[in-house]
């Protein structure tokens, strides 16, 4: 079950892109070309195989386009789909639709994809126990949608920002010394709703950040040779996350060592598009 | 050379962005581990080979994180740049580098990937005259962006929106039917300072947009075996693009064909990020 | 046949015009006089012959500041109307309608002082083929409404920006010296998709921008007597168009010279209004 | 004295105008002929006689499309000029100067106008005792500018919207019925800081307006003939609006008549614009 | 009678305040607890003794987070109600329920709360004549559903800003010196629609303010003793405000010098809130 | 040591709040007395004890109405200060210095009113090991701000918003059933970042909440008697935090009872402002 999110927190995003798409006077193609009571239907259908992503996005968009239209979905959000499979049929206005067809499709494609490349990941680490999940490596002004189409592609969410957890990262222990105390400074500072994440890079750094009760530790760029051995030092005292450069071919390995997350910042920030189309029928 | 987007066409998605990863009180973990007044140096540098792009906007959001922070730049948007090499040296507030590192490497290293992957395709088609062009496929907020990153990368740019051209593609002539006429109705109705682009499938509607004098003619998913009759066919009466499908394999092979465009959406849509980094020193 | 523009590139200038008006409580005086429930119906009509433009602008005002509201349209944009005609008649929330009335007629009044004013302008060139254009001196935030009143007038579109064509302009050629060489340097870094029009001021510029193929070429505040041989120089060779100080008392003349556009500022920076008045029935 | 408007309040007018202008990628002309170094030096001067109005939203714009740039001003809001004359001089960047040009002579030309036609008013009733007053009747967007280039002019301000003083026009009386029972119901309900206006169109109505203690009260569309007996009835005991239809030639008269205001919407629904234009040198 | 507020002036504050709470990603509890399809039913009811405002934002802000739910109202703005007393009884889906929750109830009781405390004052006045006015001294961004909320509570407004009256308070006639002569300049230079008021601390400046013919005169900070005096002097020659540290021991005593009005900052800068909470059934 | 908050995180609603009371035109009053050359010096100093938060946004406020202001802080956020001392002086131009008056005193008062109070629960716990804690019953708008001051206050802060962490609250258990089943349905959902809180209202509910390894658990509304019991069943295997109704009275008796967090929604729904005022010098 993925509860889809609320409107309010992407319709800016379609607007702005939407807008983008239109312009100062939508699309003159059409607009010169048939009348305000023209009508078409068509037909989004997937041209590969993929997890689907985006259709609350597609629709709105065409409402917002073509007012009054009718839509009929033929598959939902993380649901899996063959090449040719229709996933939402629209009638209506021809200005409409062609005004909504680039928008509506950029953000299915752009979201199915990540979705997709998500569930190739899952599905490598199938059985393992180890579950997939993202990062903030994510395109500019599309976190919340991209995070969301980790879910539906059977990942799990990571920080949605700076600020809804702790993370001591590479950069804020070269800048701060030992991660011991800067555990111990972040800790007696920040609320108790507030979990505390460190990145690791060798055996004594991790041992520090078990003697600090890190409720997080990433093993960040760690050979695959030495997870087992991190894994069993940390001995259940903290979730561990395996972080650096883990590919499609490596991550079975990675999750076999036992660790409980790979996060993988290609999901959102280098991931294909599904490539799905609309075809008027 | 390569002149930079104006700050006011962009400035408001950068500072989307940031807003989105700084969330409601900005890096939790730095701002409870440093002092305002704290300070360091790090350098963005490339690591992988690869073309810039998105320098303007990485100052843009280090400069808004952390007023008065030193930047020196090492390279420019459409510098071809090595794995290793620096980019940028930032010093000055700890807390706002480390606000503005996540935001400012995923503008640079998205744009840079897109750059990127466009000299690819520049490279492949290097003497034939061909240019490489990017379309509407873009992700939905950054398409000015991104199709600044496509000049960078040496390719050229299509339409910006729905609004600044005439395309008269396959859905518009599925709804509309005879092409002569459409091409006709639309340019009886646009501006002088519009220019008329007609997506052909076969020879038929070639002769048709021939006919009826559009400027530019796509060739979509044309056999690339049929390419070069097409170019004679048309014998300087139009400007031609190729498209559909076409990859860093196939793009040499159409190039030699004669067209002067081939557009790419994989350029936008699909292009892995160029991996940059942040490393205080 | 006009297509109105989409609702969302003229909605967010009817929510700042709205809001203009109601400031900070709305109208204090019928709320502070009427009831929630208290209903009126009021006539919208012409108190001079002119061309209508804006009822869907105005439509939209009544709706937004009385929900729920009865309209009937008796005119549409482009429509020529007399003085006295009814144009919407509209029954609802007397609250509602008096909030409503003064932008609605801000929008309604001024569009067809645009509308009405080109009408006259293209009555004037009636039968000598050149169209009636209008330019970028537009009314600050209003330009995509006032252009589409031009269209309702009668008249045709230049460009809507800096960005959707080239203009090469006196200031222009006066920073870049040689217009032959402007011509060929910007068509070599743009789009295929742009048109390119130059202005000209002396019959030297004028062979120099048909020597380096400009799209379209501006005449400038030509004296009317020498247009007649810069028609006949260009000899069909590029679209024409005649600018600079027309007035409705000139513009038969500048049209009979053959030129194909006539472009006059005034339409958009100097038109009265038409008026028009709500009475409540 | 004028004080200039507060930067605030006009801020997002601005960069609404100035985006409409530039869109997606700016002024590509001039982006693809100059180099972001290249400089240049320009002259904002006058056509036509007139009043300025506008200097502080031309510099905005200025400095905004070319930071850095020069700017000498040589004349301020409400000075009078003659065609010629220089109103600011610009040296800086030429993109950025071009960028700027029709957004800045836009605002420019268009509140000069204004203030140019209110002047003439204002000039018209000299020595009389009546002041020029505007109305609600503005351009939408525009009307904080506007009111201040009533000023500029010479002109008073009326309302600025519907919620900072009372005025009882012609359908609230419809709607409410009686005049007296209607200022008695607004007045209990509204603050102490508020004035009541009433539109009056019959002695009867005045009559009325005066026994209920009206503050201001507007003979609208009386008869030139009728306003001494008028002005006699009230006898100081409100001040006086006269309003409707009067022009230019009309003006003096009903000045003469004793009434202390004359409001006239063509100040700011009709004004044409003051030529201005921009010279390189 | 109290007109409710048009949307449009708070539904801005209302997203603002709920786009606050959602955060991100919306309830991550209930997201990830209940189905999109579950619903349930609760009740908003007061927990203290009070007067009710807010009951326009509250369902808004229901309706925004769960569309369709159904919505019966027991009391409207400016109701007394008793503790326990139901205000809201909503039937619609539990996540919808559950997001809006809070921001309904915080707006809710917050002006509940201003009304309530307004309430107070007003009944401590019965009978006197004087009025309860509030003052410029709002919460940040609620100045406008503050004051509607102390009309609610049966008081009255004073200005909404600094630009819909004149008045010349401490720091204005410290810095122009000669209260007389201030009020001249000001009178010559505004509007006829805009009143003046004065703030006096002495009888000498009382003096001078009526000299000068404020149209109101707020004693600010006068001892109780000196009001009568105060109130003599001024014989109907101007509206009178008392001000400055006033409380609900206090206020009636004042009201009975005979000033007309009473301003109170606290009634909105320190009204605890009224308890109001939301049951499922 | 209490690091500001970043700018962009507040400067929104600061501008919103500085344009509420501005209006369409800024001070009527000082703009038509004053020139703009004119300047003052003013101390903001506080008029009562208490706790100093809002420092960095009245600053912004002063900069943004009087460019180039001269300001001079005497106190930081978090200060104790007593009455009669001075916080801030602030030079220049009278006209900026008194439109920033208001807004800038609304948000120092406000904030500080928070923290004052926040600071007085504070020093009741002292010594227990007790913390104060803020909740989401915040004033619409100004969350980030008030939790910013509950910091100053030397409290701490609860969640931000209903997306950075899990509560189960009573409405959330009465629509689901059974609270250990809600605590697993939720737990395998959300990500390895969050943690999660239950309010449990019962000693079996608290069995429950234990039994199933909630993070923190809230006794909410707990008799005082029954807290020490329960503190002693949690044993240490949960975060304790004491909610509903605690009073400045009943803190101390809470604190001691052994629970970690206590928190108070009349700290930032109830809490008065700290007055402080503005006088010229």
């Amino acid at each position: 079950m993925i509860t889809p999110l609320p409107l309010s927190v992407w319709k800016d995003m379609a607007d702005l892109a939407l807008r983008e798409d239109l312009g100062r006077r939508g699309d003159i193609t059409s607009r010169n070309l048939f009348n305000d009571t023209d009508t078409a239907t068509g037909v989004f259908a997937a041209r590969k195989d993929g997890i689907v992503c985006g259709m609350d996005v597609a629709t709105y968009i065409l409402e917002a386009c073509a007012p009054g239209i009718k839509l009929t979905r033929h598959a939902k959000d993380g649901d899996t789909v063959k090449s040719g499979q229709p996933l939402l049929t629209a009638s209506g206005s021809v200005i409409g639709l062609l005004e909504a067809e680039r928008s509506a499709l950029n953000f299915l494609s752009h979201l199915s994809g990540i979705a997709t490349l998500t569930g190739c990941y899952v599905e490598a680490v199938a059985g393992t126990g180890a579950k997939i999940c993202c990062t903030r490596k994510t395109t500019p002004g599309l976190r919340v949608l991209e995070k969301y189409a980790v879910l539906c592609g059977g990942g799990v969410n990571h920080r949605f920002g700076l600020d809804d957890a702790v993370m001591l990262k590479d950069n804020h222990i070269a800048a701060s010394g030992d991660i011991g105390r800067a555990i111990d400074t972040v800790r007696s500072r920040i609320g108790h709703m507030v979990k505390i994440e460190v990145e690791v890079e060798t055996p004594a750094q991790l041992e520090q950040a078990l003697a600090h009760k890190a409720d997080v530790i990433m093993l960040d760029n760690w050979p695959l040779a030495d997870l087992p051995a991190a894994v069993a030092t940390i001995g259940g005292r903290a979730v561990i996350e395996a972080s650096g450069g883990i590919t499609l071919e490596s991550v079975r390995a990675v999750a076999q060592s036992g660790v409980n997350l790979i996060s993988v910042g290609a999901l959102t920030h280098s991931a294909p598009i599904l490539d799905i189309g609309l075809d008027f029928t």
